[in-house]
């Protein structure tokens, strides 16, 4: 059973803030929809921050890098620092480093778009694909030799996917049983401005049906473990004070709960109070419900 | 348990020939491999249709039209005429055309190559997409407004594969829940003079993954029933005395025996003596055996 929270009973709010010390938090449905701040965000974060809390934005788009993500922020008045945002993007250039310790002599070859490369530029990691134009063709692919130099193969969404791409990230897995296999995230879907379109796990899935099912790849964003191994590479917490705040049982909650932090689930963005009390409740229950993360208002105002 | 054929025992040939009038072939691997013949399959075809028996070669290919195909036929040196070519191209058409009554107006949204485009337009429907320049673009899709006029989205192979097309085919079937989707196959890859490649199943695969469980694909390709649907559609055959000639247990094979037709595997493809007799033998198991399609020369030796 979740604790339903009520700002009729603000006590109850500080003593989330007593109990937890790091704040992460999903962004989309929870601080902002698309371009419209959710009122009291920014103050609560001002109020988290004060309280020496520290906080953490993690996302699973991949499409832009941290330094992109964070004018996001900045263009609705939110504070946050480039290494507080942990983007699936970002995430996976350090599962590759840190997690994995991917060998220098080694390079990845990359199916997504230009946030992608810049966050494994960050982390050192030499890549191939990407944006190079010789891969972004829509004629018939040549020949694809072996490459031992291609140690891992990163896919993302991916807006210029082709068959070139899909061709050698194939060919590059299928003859080298040894080639890490990474996604970014594997989300079927993504809310674009133009409506919801085909996301990074739909760019994933011609090669996990060419390569069959003896070749997963690790997916990196919510709601798998391996995006919280890679906050844990560069953030020192202690899960047991750490709550995710976030708007879907699926990924955000899901993702807390697997990795044994507190949870607390905002209505505000897709999932509803029948998602949790209707005739057919998820199975995913996160420790903490409230109407809004505006609520934590309440806890200084208490 | 199958009958193996032997040319020591040449008369079960002739038996062979007595039982059945309309013999269905694979290609690949039972006539040809690649550019290369195998022995004895032109006398063989030529012994049937001295004995008045209908041909009809069946295959998965989508890229190339009935009229592309039989070029290979023709280089080959075997007889081969374009009404008894049945790749999954045409059988989709026939498909749309014959057992769908696909209405006159409205028009099918098409993720493949110009082959796929000339059977459509030989059975009188209605497309888009395709090999439009329009839809041929890397840059990312624009706005999708929904289209009624689209009744059917179909996917086959296609090397110019992009985001644009999987976005657009993923509108017109998420949008409206009547449109038709359909696969001419679902091979996920394909033997290229390059080297294997994604295939089909893989060009399908993120428009599944997109839209979820809820909403599958008819795939038209062997072994799914709807190939032999098609076939009906245009000959007039008596199932029980109709054989189908293949090299692949679960393609070939498994779509003879799912349609109610005898079946002849030949080992000159890719099912080896070990898939059958081995430790752990297929579960599709061919009324008959034998060495090669060259093998069937014995019955007028005998």
């Amino acid at each position: 059973m979740s604790v339903r929270l009520d700002t009729k009973a603000p006590e109850r709010y500080q003593e989330l803030l007593n109990k937890y010390d790091t704040w992460m938090f999903d962004c989309d449905g929870v601080l902002w929809h698309g371009d419209r701040l959710i009122d009291g965000a920014v103050e609560v974060l001002h109020i988290l921050r004060s309280q020496k809390k520290r906080v953490l934005f993690v996302t699973n788009n991949a499409t832009k890098s941290r330094r992109n993500y964070k004018k996001k922020f900045d263009g609705l008045g939110i504070e946050a620092h480039v290494d507080e945002v942990f983007g699936s993007a970002y995430a996976a250039a350090v599962y590759l480093s840190s997690v994995l310790n991917f060998p220098m002599d080694k390079r990845v070859y990359v199916i997504g778009m230009s946030g992608l490369e810049d966050e494994l530029r960050s982390e050192g990691i030499s890549f191939i694909g990407g944006t190079d134009p010789a891969d972004n063709t829509l004629s018939a692919p040549g020949e694809i030799p072996p490459d031992p130099s291609v140690g891992a193969v990163l896919v993302g969404l991916d807006t210029s996917i082709n068959y070139t791409k899909l061709s050698r990230a194939f060919r590059y897995l299928h003859s080298n049983p040894e080639c890490v296999f990474l996604a970014t995230n594997d989300d079927s879907t993504f809310p674009s401005e133009k409506g919801l379109l085909p996301g990074a796990g739909a760019i994933l899935a011609p090669l996990l049906t060419a390569l069959g099912p003896n070749r997963p790849a690790t997916a990196i964003g919510k709601p798998n473990s391996t995006m919280l191994d890679a906050i844990k590479a560069k953030h020192d917490f202690d899960p047991e004070r750490t709550i995710m705040v976030g708007d879907r049982l699926n990924t955000d909650i899901k993702f807390g709960k697997a990795g044994g932090l507190a949870t607390l689930l905002v209505l505000t963005g897709i999932t509803s109070e029948e998602n949790l009390t209707g005739p057919s409740p998820s199975t995913i229950v996160p420790d903490y419900v409230t109407a809004s993360i505006g609520d934590l208002r309440a806890a200084v105002a208490s």
